[in-house]
């Protein structure tokens, strides 16, 4: 077994650094030394979870699902990737790679379900999997990707998970030039749509419900704010937009936001997981359609990757030391993140003794 | 005023024959004498509605709102007819024509609601509209459509409403050669799902609870009978259709059809209308979308008509002497009409003194 360090679940929002174990590399793994990692909201419901029912698991919990790094050592069967070569890697790490939707490339849908990066079970050993707030992680190598070496590293790892997460959608519903493109919501994922639509030439369209965001909007690259507090300004935007994408991750009223699409438009919701309610006249009028989407493949991820390095995109992040773990998810449940707060590991490096 | 003759709900299945006014024609209005109106499940609605709430209504209910039948007088400024052409009318007869919606063909979305066939409000005079249970309309011409030569004009009534309700969301939805189409239900919407998606050249499959239905799916131009009721044919449907048209007009579930969808599928739920209640993975995992449609614009309904005339496409129906009104709507309560029920209004024209 590989020996590294990381942080592991002690409660909801507090994180204990510990000695963990990682695998021996099998012949298409590469290990990866992990230097930077996005803070994401599904961490905090996975820590949730873990603090309801984490009497039940089988070892630690240790989040994280969207980090770049460099490879420290191959597979003896590995070809992509040499030792010393930027990566990138986000919320799975491996998938049965036959299904139509592998096959597809889109192996975040495998019929047998992918295996997470963490909080999964490796589909070889049986093993829990242990996320990215730690040192070293060792995945299969169709799960990393080449991180183009335009990309500020941490700036780059949320494009892993909160970056493709918008992506693929964007993708799917040939968001381009000419596309009224609406953003709910403007924290980590809903910044990285606004930039990503605009770098594909869409008109962006920002819901807040604060005007204090207008100026960061458009520094994002949206064209118009929108308050959605603002009853006679959503009036006169209704029928307004082709695509909304939807990234609030609080439950909320889909209807209001239904009210905005024209006629065959698109609401995606991504911010959010759980039960829906509306009625079937909201989509009717204007043959309205609802969908979601997570995460992403990994065609499309490296095609992200592509695009991000060509037109200069990256998430807007603030850095933290990883000893500060405990502060950086207290602040992204506080909405303080502005837009992604991102781990720095390598203090993991220094002996604490 | 136009004094004629028509069906007036007495009690929720039980109609009554009575006189009934309709306007003096207007510049741009037709008169339209009435051959054959198709029965509709709204009309069983508009009956349950009226029997509930008929003491707060003004004037009677007259069902009806797929007819065909020959312009019998021309307002003084109308420039689309001429008397004696065979027309048909569906299920709205006037809108705003200035908002988006209208300039864009889609009355049926008139931002400003449309005026319905029945049970509506005159947008000019304020009264209320009566339907096609009766021996004559009079409508603004752009809501009537020349009615092809090629078109049995019996057969051809259910177009206007069932046929338009399939046929939008089918063009919207770009169905055709290489489409997996799936037509959930075989009843009034569902049957013209199949043969306009067979015609389209989609590969066409009906979901039913029976297999009984089998040999009428295929005569009808479906590829396949897939068996909802069981669950291991269903199993392996998993994935399968690219499109699916729920016609089914009972509230159900819709994550079982869901799970037919592939990758970025849609299921156009167009036979129940009330609230929805579904899992946001049901969509996230292969980004499926939801939808609705209601009836259709003039243009895409002109379309209809041409398109059922060049492929000889119409309504299996069964036609009925409107004396026989009363059984007609238990029929199709009971679910027995194969597949549309049509009334013949000429009997109207006796003298029942």
């Amino acid at each position: 077994m590989r020996t590294t360090t990381g942080w592991a679940a002690r409660g909801p929002r507090t994180m204990h650094r510990t000695t963990l174990q990682r695998r021996d590399l099998r012949p298409e793994d590469v290990a990866v030394r992990i230097d930077y990692c996005g803070v994401c909201h599904s961490d905090l419901h996975a820590l949730d979870d873990h603090a309801a029912h984490g009497a039940d698991r089988e070892g630690p919990l240790v989040p994280g699902h969207e980090f770049t790094g460099v490879v420290v050592a191959v597979g003896a069967g590995a070809t992509r990737f040499t030792v010393g070569e930027a990566v990138a890697v986000g919320n799975i790490v491996d998938a049965c790679l036959r299904c139509d939707m592998c096959l597809g490339g889109q192996e975040n849908y495998c019929r047998e379900f992918p295996t997470l990066t963490y909080g999964g079970t490796d589909r070889r050993d049986g093993t829990p999997t242990l996320g990215g707030f730690s040192r070293e992680h060792v995945v299969r190598e169709e799960f990393a990707h080449p991180l183009p070496s335009g990309l500020d590293p941490a700036a780059a790892a949320p494009l892993l998970c909160a970056g493709i997460t918008v992506w693929e959608p964007l993708r799917a519903l040939e968001v381009g030039a000419g596309t009224r493109l609406a953003v709910v919501g403007l924290g980590g994922l809903g910044h990285l749509a606004a930039k990503l639509g605009s770098a594909l030439g869409a008109e962006v369209t920002v819901l807040s419900r604060t005007a204090a965001k207008a100026d960061d909007a458009r520094r994002l690259g949206a064209d118009h704010l929108l308050l959605s507090t603002d009853e006679e300004e959503m009036g006169r935007a209704r029928g307004r937009f082709d695509v909304i994408l939807d990234t609030v991750s609080a439950p909320h009223d889909l209807a209001p936001l239904l009210e905005l699409l024209a006629l065959d438009g698109t609401l995606s919701q991504l911010g959010h997981l759980g039960p829906i309610s509306l009625e079937t006249m909201s989509l009717l009028v204007g043959r309205k359609k609802l969908t979601s989407a997570g995460s992403g493949g990994m065609p499309r991820t490296a095609e992200l990757l592509e695009f991000c390095a060509t037109h200069g995109v990256t998430a807007d992040v603030e850095v933290l030391p990883s000893s500060q773990v405990d502060e950086a998810l207290a602040r992204l449940e506080r909405g303080e993140a502005r837009y992604r707060l991102v781990l720095d590991l390598s203090d993991l490096d220094l002996d604490v003794g």
